[in-house]
């Protein structure tokens, strides 16, 4: 892949708390995302504390690149030392602007709420800087320039940096820097380890034209592929990438559950959406998980109509009419209370989870991470038994996906 | 705070997948914290591509402090090219290293399949590193030292580089280089906002010793406070800290849920497990959260019976025997949810949540984002509405957060 020509980002990070590793740093991966659908190349984050010192090295550091982009340290509370050490890298001063101060008013009158002398002083911003409306928070966004870098200090909060970003900031970058196409195709997999896909795929990746790169991302019994390319042609570039997401499907395509970055737990949906089907899920050792997954795609609703988290064995054996004679983690308990759900909630397929999550509670017979996951269909029961390992969260996750893949593998098939 | 005397650590994070914002940097997060509570300073986390010479730029940027924590770029695949940097870095050479690949026949033969030659090459380690093993996947640890300054290179698998960090690495970083002591405390606070509470505590703050420092940290309907602490006479310092935390406790009793870093669903499971009572949810807009954040905190099944993810509105009739007369988004129907789920499921209390979470579906009387929140006891049935605005994601997490609340105010009266 060309690499000279590329608009150029930097994103500078502040804050104590996510060197202190109590916050984790989801603004950079959003804005990463952001900036490589929209043609930009981000090259470096660097998350610093906020200290003078650090921020002013920071900003001295970025003159290689065309955008930096600053994210936190503009709250309202005493820690926040931001707009100063900006007056001094670009020599202004602090000046109370309209537009900022109107707004904060404007956020005071809808929450019905009194603002304070803090939030007063949050109009205050540089002067050399232009003002961008942040219309979701008090804190301001400013655009700055300096010696062809653009310079964009935006709050922190994640909900507003986003809002911000979206409605206000994407189209003035494009606007400002006009950069090259750049494209990229998403290939979700599940079933199949790193190596494996690897050995699968090797001839036709060693064969990729030399515009376009592919990367592996493992995660929780998925691989993710990335296959990324950028060209001056767009039309060509696009056709080049749908030729060869062609010839990967006709190596690897029962392991594909989707061809861009989306949850399976949204393809499944998709398909019974299309399928006018229904689900229901009776979860155990994932308390829930499966069911947040689903619930947390817009729209859910035609499709999903519930879960029975039955944690405790009673609410197995009263609500799902489950017989536990030998143990709660066993094939038999697994496909009752599948089979039970769907009944009860009167669905075309329920997915059922019984298990050991750790990371204690193992037996002889059913180490930790033991766990059975059952499906019901409207013409028969399955279930099968897997073991994750002792770490309760990959568990859970992995779970989840292999639940969902159990279902998809189903509805593929019949 | 002194600073001058720390220990200073770096994080490099390498990954492609981080800056096209396809994996969030959760690595750096958790270092960060462990780092920290043993007595290290993270001074900058910087997150670069898979190219070299940005690597060996990074590299080159790190005499300024003691300790250098790489990860990623070690995995089997052909995107992986950490360490003939690091070769070239540490002026050294790649030789197969025995331990290493006892150890990746150890990992294959415990799974049951075979090792490839991918896998092989990666016991080839450089010449002048300390290998360090790595019991839970295939790459390997590297522990290399050069002008006092120790760099240490782990896989970015999170599971894999948190177990090797943990068993391995802590106690011989604290050997090494005998850290002056720190210590921190977490005060949780819901119910207040940031500029608010800065208010309340404003004189506290202002009087704080000078070996501490206060920081906020507002999140989803709560805000933590951190205070932190560093000080050559360890006992002096954790007595100033706790006398510090009572003046506190003084003055924002009420908003306080927590003494330490945990989530308010853990808080209300152990103050539940102290009254031997127990709990069920019946949970339409918040579609399994709060299962989920019940459920991933070990050993909650003595409290915590099951939940019902009501999403249909025929489920909420005939399973929880609500009567929906005029909208399923109401006071009636979220009191009848609680009512309802605590009876079958037999439990003392119950949450329940019904609501628009949007992003589509509001109606003039419910607009997105508004939510019921109800808690059935022993002795009555209270509900509240709330409007959590449009965004799906803040609104689901603010509810489940509110409904915790809803309980722990109810429990501290009771």
């Amino acid at each position: 892949m060309k690499e000279n020509d590329f608009v150029k980002a930097k994103i500078i990070t502040i804050g104590d708390e996510l060197l202190l590793g109590q916050v984790v740093n989801t603004n950079a991966s959003w804005l990463g995302e952001q900036l490589n659908a929209n043609g930009f190349q981000l090259v470096s984050v660097l998350t610093i504390g906020d200290g003078e010192k650090d921020i002013m090295d920071a900003l001295c550091s970025c003159n290689d690149v065309d955008i930096v982009i600053i994210t936190g340290g503009l709250g309202p509370t005493a820690d926040d030392i931001t707009k100063p050490i900006l007056c001094k890298f670009f020599n202004t001063e602090l000046t109370l602007n309209d537009d900022a101060l109107e707004n904060i008013n404007e956020i005071f009158r809808l929450r019905g709420s009194q603002m304070t002398e803090r939030n007063r002083l949050q109009a205050f911003i540089p002067k050399s800087c232009s003002y961008i409306p942040n219309r979701f928070g008090t804190a301001p966004c400013m655009w700055f320039e300096k010696n062809d870098t653009v310079y964009i200090s935006l709050p922190g909060v994640p909900f507003e940096m986003k809002s911000i970003f979206t409605t206000e900031l994407i189209e003035r970058l494009k606007n400002h820097f006009k950069p090259t196409p750049y494209a990229r195709r998403v290939i979700m997999t599940t079933g199949v380890g790193e190596s494996f896909l690897a050995d699968k795929i090797q001839q036709w990746e060693e064969a990729l034209p030399d515009f376009m790169s592919l990367a592996y991302l493992p995660q929780y019994g998925m691989v993710r592929l990335r296959l990324d390319a950028r060209h001056e042609d767009e039309k060509f570039m696009q056709e080049s990438l749908d030729s060869e997401v062609e010839k990967l499907k006709d190596l690897i395509s029962e392991h594909i559950f989707a061809y861009d970055d989306r949850p399976i737990s949204e393809v499944i949906l998709n398909i019974l959406k299309d399928r006018k089907q229904t689900l229901s899920t009776a979860e155990s050792c994932t308390g829930g998980s499966i069911a947040k997954m689903i619930t947390s795609i817009p729209g859910c609703s035609s499709v999903y109509k519930g879960s029975f988290v039955s944690y405790a064995t009673e609410v197995k054996e009263n609500l799902l009419n489950v017989k536990v004679e030998h143990s709660v983690v066993s094939k038999e308990v697994a496909e009752q209370m599948a089979v039970g759900v769907r009944s009860i909630m009167k669905t075309d397929y329920a997915l059922a989870t019984t298990g050991i999550a750790g990371p204690d509670g193992g037996t002889e017979e059913n180490p930790i991470g033991t766990v059975w996951i059952a499906l019901a269909t409207p013409n028969c029961v399955i279930a099968k038994r897997y073991n994750f390992g002792k770490d309760r969260q990959n568990n859970i996750e992995r779970s989840c996906i292999t639940a969902f893949e159990m279902l998809r593998q189903y509805l593929l098939n019949n």
